[in-house]
């Protein structure tokens, strides 16, 4: 089961059009701040071999606004060195790949907007952009052997395949906490690990040698797994919780069983995974931070707070409801966000939130 | 509008749960019959080169009960052959193909359980499958150059990509019939010269050399295309319409510009498009027949028809819906049909009636 509560989660924007329309917007900004290392690496990759077809892959695709956004931008910055390049145009073989729950069917009924928008802009002399739906979990082989040019993912390899095993002595706390005892904090580190170089070594299966990859996920700065760059967001979630708890509206054993399937590592971490899986060198190591409310101004706070409350806790909504739902029902599920909405909006007046993004770009061995 | 309804309709299945559950008995049966060609043609392909990954594309998968049954029967008689030569397993590249209304979220849904059969059917020394959903249509390319070993299209290709041009002399029919006049005859087969051989193309383009298809089409033996085999079935709907026109359900204007985007060739037919698009040799070309009610029972005729008229006329309805919905309107759909059963199971009481299938085994040269 808690395979499967993991297998929902990372699939964000599963849970339909007005929690996700949100979630996308700290997305878009991530992925227009990463979008200089995203076009980087795929130029570097073109012009390395010059394959007369490309194939990408982007792992965790969810299904909205955003889900063709790095494409086009990837197929576009090929585009652009090819011509400087007086080359013919390579195809284009792009993977779109997330959990089998996700609304493939409604990225499918769009393409065909997108890709005459596409071709019009690339004009009549650009190869073909071929587009598959791939189901299924990428802490696992999804593609054949050597049959992929460049991978990319964003927010979505914070999410680990399960809870991890171990969590007992986590009593109030539904994440990493400055009061989770070391074994919880090693039980979440350890499936990380596992995790993410299981992915490593099945995307090393799967890239061309030379092939690359970019990939972002929510992280933290700080070496302290339990600091609050990484934890806040759910700790805010769990003082939701434990006020129904106080109130007797959920049950205490209920809380203390329940705990998110995330890890948000720090580079140094994510360095030493892929140091120690050993297939991929890495090209680029970076951190960025992105505020809670992503497209709040910041010289007007004041004004622009309760909007913010409102739409942080909309966005981790999409994110977190299949997980509080799964666990607790869905008879107590909008008090939890009601009550989540008013403590973010209380802390987004109060001081600087942001979500940390580790960006790592790779290169196959 | 034309070509979009053709598209729709080539995409059989679209119509919901009920209408295609039976739609599939007939696709079941066929497939059966088609089995020892299709493994003959892929276990000759795995033969002829022993490649470590075998690319396989279904086109027209649709979703329903049988749209992984072909996959499972190609998997299987390639890992037989394979046991039997002491070979490793290739891994497996799936692509499933229909256009971007097919329900791809069903079928996804339903991999997992597929997957896991399949590798208890197969063994743990077999190689991964990859499944993959391509949304777009056939008369087009879909796959990357030389990125294909096997193609597979059941009961698909009749379907025209549009409407044929200059069909308005084809009044009170709604597909070619012994009353359509030469130049009706002439624009369905020129249709599907085109469509037919654009898909050729695409396909040769996309397939690896020594690269195999399997096509089964609904299609006729005899040598006029307006001859009873192929378009009785649509010639009880034209009567079911016209006794609506006679009754002023229908107006009867509405009725003359209404025609079926389908063309159901001969064996003939289909060698002279092969032979003269040049770049496959045919390996096998077969004529088959299923009765209209594919699990009748012959011996008990008097028994099964009435079931037989019911279980026809749904069949149809999956198909034809679309199509009547899209020209005459949402009201009058339930009337049509239900006459159309009755014609149809009057019929069927009265004469032996059948679909011929035409099924074309080919080798990119």
């Amino acid at each position: 089961m808690d395979m499967e509560v993991g297998q929902v989660l990372h699939m964000n924007g599963g849970v339909g059009e007005t929690s996700y329309a949100n979630n996308s917007l700290v997305q878009q900004k991530v992925i227009t701040m990463t979008k200089p290392i995203t076009v980087d690496a795929i130029t570097k990759l073109y012009c390395s071999s010059y394959p007369v077809a490309i194939a990408i892959a982007d792992l965790g695709c969810s299904s909205g606004p955003n889900t063709l956004l790095v494409v086009s931008e990837l197929i576009k910055a090929v585009d652009s060195h090819r011509r400087k390049m007086s080359r013919k145009s390579p195809e284009y073989q792009v993977f779109l790949n997330d959990l089998p729950g996700n609304d493939f069917n409604t990225i499918f009924r769009s393409l065909s907007v997108f890709q005459n928008k596409l071709r019009m802009q690339l004009g009549p002399d650009s190869g073909p952009c071929f587009f598959t739906g791939v189901p299924g979990s990428f802490y696992g082989r999804l593609f054949k052997k050597n049959s992929l040019h460049f991978v990319h993912s964003s927010y979505s390899l914070q999410w680990l395949s399960q809870v991890p095993q171990g969590l007992e002595n986590n009593k109030g706390n539904i994440y990493m906490a400055s009061t989770s005892p070391p074994d919880v904090l090693k039980a979440y580190y350890e499936q990380f690990q596992q995790d993410f170089s299981l992915f490593l070594k099945c995307r090393s299966e799967e890239l061309v040698n030379g092939g690359r990859m970019v990939l972002t996920v929510l992280g933290r700065r700080n070496d302290d797994p339990s600091s609050k760059e990484g934890c806040y967001i759910w700790e805010l979630l769990a003082m939701a919780l434990n006020d129904m708890v106080l109130e007797g509206v959920i049950e205490e054993e209920k809380l203390n069983s329940f705990n998110i399937p995330q890890y948000t590592p720090s580079p140094v971490e994510v360095k030493h995974e892929v140091s120690k899986e050993g297939s991929f060198s890495i090209d680029r190591l970076e951190v960025t931070q992105v505020n809670w409310n992503a497209y709040q101004n910041e010289t007007d706070l004041s004004d622009a707070f309760k909007d913010g409350g409102y739409n942080v806790a909309k966005c981790m909504r999409a994110v977190a409801e299949p997980l509080i739902v799964s666990h607790f029902g869905e008879a107590i599920v909008d008090q939890v966000f009601q009550r989540y909405r008013e403590i973010i909006a209380d802390r987004m007046s109060k001081e600087k939130t942001e979500f940390v993004n580790v960006i790592v770009s790779l290169i196959k061995a």
